[in-house]
């Protein structure tokens, strides 16, 4: 980007303006207070017949605005409304009007405004042509004028300063410049001829109001959860996320464009490429910065990008899903946060994950380079795709997690959901590379002493198991798998799949014995600090007792898959018994895994097992429980009245916790608060308290989290209802 | 890109391995020439029963192979074939092969090269299972065994380390690192499997093979040109172009797939986001670089970039498009420049070039934002898109040039041209703006003393006029506006435009005055420092003579179609009897427009004239014709033999010209020769000779140019027949 910055003298060739790409500093100066008319042009024709007129006040009726665009819990001085929609301005003028009176109502965005790029619009409430946007007086009271204004649904979103100029004999004469008439203008989904428009309005509360959710985290088989605050709403949230848009230098005629701008919000919110938002970590080191698991939202990390310029430090995908899904609602764009398990990455674009396995059944670390992680969070946008085919509008795949293999940029989507579920690969953007995280294959490969690769086992079903959301109206979990995909194996996926062959995707024909013997694991939920029993089931389908010679390997892992630490290699046989089930139980101590962790909390198991020339193996992800916080509110909850909120904890485990943070957050009701313990011993007690006094009303909710050097992903919620003043 | 560079710490928990993105420089040391057996592996099978084998030598038989792989034209010591075609390599054992011996090739690409990504390929030449390669024995001659070996059609692209293996009873014994056996790999145009695949021979020769080309410039009504130097063969291009796809970091494991390849090439061959081979420049200062019309072909600019690694300055879309075709031809993808006369740019993706005009029917060049290229190059890669619908393969367009509104990246495609032909925008990549490119409307507004615009002409067919490659075998031009759209106005370019619109492309339409007055500008063709003539015609279509207020205005612009400075307006009354046609010359002085010119060579009239109630306008855009250099070439026209170049000019102008540099070049004849002369006086000649000694035989050429301060595109050529020796 600073190329063309620095060097803007190489283009002076090329351009006749420079792009303007700034919202939030742009030139006051843009408007003479008085224009006057080309002396070329027709004579007077509209010269005033009685005492000049001029404009004495504007004032933009916040308290009838706000309500009728569902924008009065933005924490801000200046009227937010929501484009395709009308609002109401008072303008007092010097005297009443009359019939030869004319005036017109001016928006500006940007430097340098253009009334064919959208950034200047011209208002006129009279039969005289204006710009896109429709005016007309609505009531006149002496000399005061209500003038509604309907913004098109295609508008420009951002912020408008507001002029108006009144016609004269010789010119314009306008209003000097006033920030307090300076207009934010946001996506509809309230508006049907809006891209952004969501059809009911259960959904446009929860995609667009809800300034709280949910993350999902775990695996598959033990879906873990943690709230996030969104807080799209706090002050200074909405200046943010327009301040995101102008460090991406994103040209303010795109701004209306909801595609490049949650294409552009993708790319942005992680630092890579143009120093975005979020600097993402995935290692166990993150004392340059905050770690991903100690954030309780998105508000701080916004407001200390915007302060700085400066990208955030750390994230991993919930941070980068949690942060975008907030700039989203803010702009009033319908958004969730979704959470894939068991989710493919880096693959060379087909839909195979090589695990690899040494002669002896062992993993081969050296040679797997694919890894499946535990579970993945992107978001979803409700928009509509006038650039593609009838019916792939509506939910599409945005994701802020910086990933190398989308098209070599560090950005991903919007990916039509429809077009994924109906392997259509062939549309704009990235939806091959969202397909293969839900739908790759798992092929396991034994490495010959030649180096070559023969594959004995493969499982369609382990990638993309199970695809969450938060549903609407509640904190239950909705599983939107069917959205992504047919149900494996029907006609339909069949169908999916091969049009997804069709447009060039490899996918995995390899030919494996079809074994009569199979492996799998099962593993009870348990709390961190407790001993693991592991379940492992060897069935026999055959006619012949089978003698198979196991193996098994234990690692604690990164959600991202990739081995921390490798704990316990242990070998043994099982003879199993035709047409039956024979189950080994195997013990692993917190004794044994307690010193790998670092801060992980995912255990990694694989059996794989020789009987004869066949190879059997399974997976199995256990992810250990944390204790909770006890987060308790109390006083009279009503708007604007003092509050007290009590967080305690008291340490379980038998090792004190370390350079102990704690955090607090409350859309609406509390900003961040923080609080540092040195350490924590064993079995010791701590209890914080802090006073609040709610801004909203509603339902309403506080989290707090607990992060420390040896436990993180500590956290405990309190919800409660605040009542109007 | 450096984040990732830097912080490579952040990424452990997420990647097994880093994806490897370097081909020239790896580690050469990663496989060890004794490899053991793994002890767990079954016990010895293939012990050997004579004497121990060894490899004692590798021949990459390349006498042989090149001229059946169409690479003998290459500068290079080591061998170069394409992929999905058979070659040879002769290796000699120690003693002649007896039916125990075993052994395998190894091929390798990148640093850690892994088999299930194609970057590690094991080639056996028995029943023994090897990689995806094939490998058969052709010859055996004691101990010489001649092997046949066939790359998939879709192996990565790039410079492979070759190994021989041969089995010990104890593990594999290989041959040591040897440079001389590198192997270079490439895209290939004449196997049918090949995503690069090219139907038929003489298309191969131009596209892939032929090292010259020429760009077309000027305007549609007089186009001119300059023949531009590939030399894709030339010593160290082929290196050059595999290390710009090392700088961009793309991942090795991607560079057998053509798409990604030339998207990725598309955003290299500019310097911004990634420090790319070339800077853009279009100003008139190219004091710290070379001026854009001055080099005669890609070689040295591609030289100098793999050099220093750093950017080379100077380049303007001829530039870009004549060394991405370079890079391509040299990778084997079949390539080609385009010329589009009268490009649409800079809009805001839509079909609307807006121009905006004073109520006095002057410019109004404050408000007027678009502009239109005179002429804009690109280039056309022919290749299979198995990522798209049926039909939409073959020529695709990608674009080096850097287009801020290309999905807010600097690269562009590939876009496919029947996609654009077809209107069928909803298909990767950017075809939309490409549309735009050569569809869009060039609409003339009045702007009111309100501010408010309305449209008075709108000129459907300006906007790419005409669309012009160099033909097959020949030096002719090639018209394919007809590949890009249907007739204007036909039902196929209805039915194009109105899918268009269905994928939100917003079109023009505005309703204007049907007037029976126009008018239109010629002008003939002209040598820089000659008067031009106008001839300004208006004719009345109506039964009323009609008195035209008519005004001129006059620019030097650059060839994007941007003023650089105005030197004359002009206001003028012409009556138009009915149902005829008054013509008015005017006649624009070399006196007059040469102090305005610096370094352009168009001048730019508009005329618009009023009357009554109608308006009228017409642009003409006049190109300057410059002298030529006389190149002429003695000696005996014989591979290696030494020949002789003679460069000649004569100063034709009253005025000296300043700060001469000449530059010649010939692929396969000479090298880049320049030659510096601080002042040629008015009627001064110069004359320039060097030596040479052709390398290749058949039509070669020689290409000089001339560039001034005050005299630019000034450039001559000389045509030769080189016999074998």
């Amino acid at each position: 980007m600073s190329a063309q910055t620095n060097d803007s003298n190489k283009f002076k060739g090329r351009y006749n303006e420079p792009v303007p790409t700034s919202n939030l500093v742009s030139d006051e100066n843009d408007f003479p207070e008085f224009e006057p008319f080309d002396e070329q042009a027709t004579p007077r024709s509209h010269a005033p017949v009685g005492a000049p007129l001029s404009v004495q006040h504007v004032d933009m009726c916040q308290q009838i605005n706000k309500p009728n665009h569902h924008t009065s819990a933005y924490d801000i001085q200046n009227l937010v409304v929501r484009r395709g929609m009308e609002f109401v301005m008072l303008v007092t003028f010097s005297r009443p009007l009359t019939p030869q009176d004319d005036f017109q109502l001016e928006f500006l965005i940007g430097s340098d405004p253009s009334v064919n790029r959208g950034s200047l619009v011209v208002v006129t409430c009279s039969s005289r042509q204006g710009g896109p946007w429709s005016g007309q007086i609505k009531e006149m009271q002496g000399a005061s004028v209500t003038i509604g204004v309907t913004p098109s649904a295609n508008a420009i979103v951002g912020k408008f300063r507001t002029y108006v100029a009144v016609v004269t004999g010789t010119g314009l004469q306008r209003t000097k410049r006033d920030p307090n008439t300076d207009l934010y203008l946001l996506f509809n989904a309230w508006a049907p001829e809006d891209a952004a428009f969501f059809p009911d309005e259960a959904g446009r509360r929860e995609y667009v109001l809800n300034d709280v959710g949910i993350m999902y985290q775990g695996s598959a088989g033990a879906v873990s959860q943690r709230n996030w605050m969104f807080g799209q709403f706090e002050r200074g949230v909405l200046d943010a996320c327009i301040y995101i848009l102008d460090a991406s230098r994103m040209p303010i005629y795109d701004r209306g464009n909801v595609i490049k701008l949650v294409r552009k919000g993708s790319a942005m919110l992680n630092s890579q490429d143009d120093n975005g938002v979020l600097v993402g970590n995935w290692s166990d080191d993150y004392s340059m910065g905050t770690p991903p698991t100690s954030w309780t939202g998105s508000v701080k990390i916004l407001l200390q990008y915007a302060n700085t310029g400066v990208p955030v430090c750390f994230a991993q995908c919930w941070v980068f899903a949690g942060v975008f899904n907030t700039f989203l609602r803010c702009l009033g764009i319908p958004a969730r946060p979704i959470t894939n398990f068991s989710s493919a990455h880096d693959n060379t674009g087909n839909l195979k994950t090589d695990l690899i396995f040494k002669a002896d059944g062992t993993p081969d670390r050296r040679h797997t380079r694919d890894s499946i992680w535990n579970y993945h969070c992107w978001n979803e946008v409700y928009i509509v795709r006038p650039d593609l085919p009838p019916g792939l509008g509506g939910w599409q795949v945005v994701d802020a997690t910086p990933q190398e293999t989308s098209d070599g940029h560090f950005r991903c989507g919007p990916a039509s959901v429809a077009a994924i579920k109906e392997g259509l690969l062939c549309h704009p953007f990235d939806s091959g590379f969202v397909f293969a995280e839900v739908n790759s294959d798992v092929i396991f490969h034994k490495r010959d002493r030649y180096g070559t690769l023969s594959p004995f086992r493969v499982d369609k079903t382990h990638i993309g198991q199970a695809i969450y959301t938060k549903a609407v109206g509640s904190t239950a979990s909705l599983d939107v798998t069917h959205n992504y995909k047919y149900p494996e194996g029907s006609a339909e996926d069949n169908r999916t799949m091969s049009r997804a062959e069709e447009y060039g995707v490899e996918r995995d024909h390899s030919e494996v014995p079809d074994g009569q013997l199979s492996v799998s694991i099962t593993a009870e939920k348990v709390m961190l600090g407790q001993d693991v029993n592991l379940f492992v089931d060897f069935q026999n389908q055959g006619e012949h007792p089978r003698t198979v010679q196991a193996h098994l390997n234990a690692s604690v892992i990164f959600y991202t898959g990739v081995t921390a630490n490798h704990f316990r290699a242990e070998d043994f046989t099982v003879t199993v018994q035709a047409y039956q089930t024979e189950r080994v139980m195997l013990k692993v101590t917190a004794q044994e895994y307690l010193p790998h962790l670092g801060s992980q909390l995912s255990l990694h198991f694989i059996v794989t097992g020789q009987a004869d020339d066949q190879s059997v193996s399974a997976i199995n992800v256990t992810n250990l429980e944390t204790p909770r916080l006890t987060v308790t509110v109390s006083g009279e909850p009503r708007v604007q009245q003092e509050m007290f909120v009590n967080v305690s904890f008291t340490n379980p485990f038998n090792f004190p916790l370390h350079n102990v943070h704690l955090a607090m957050e409350g859309p609406g009701l509390i900003d961040c608060r923080s609080r540092y313990y040195s350490a924590i011993d064993p079995q010791a007690s701590i209890s914080w308290n802090e006073t609040f006094s709610p801004r909203l009303d509603g339902p309403r909710c506080i989290l707090a989290v607990l992060d420390s050097n040896n436990l993180r992903q500590v956290w405990g919620m309190a919800e409660i209802i605040i009542i109007t003043a």
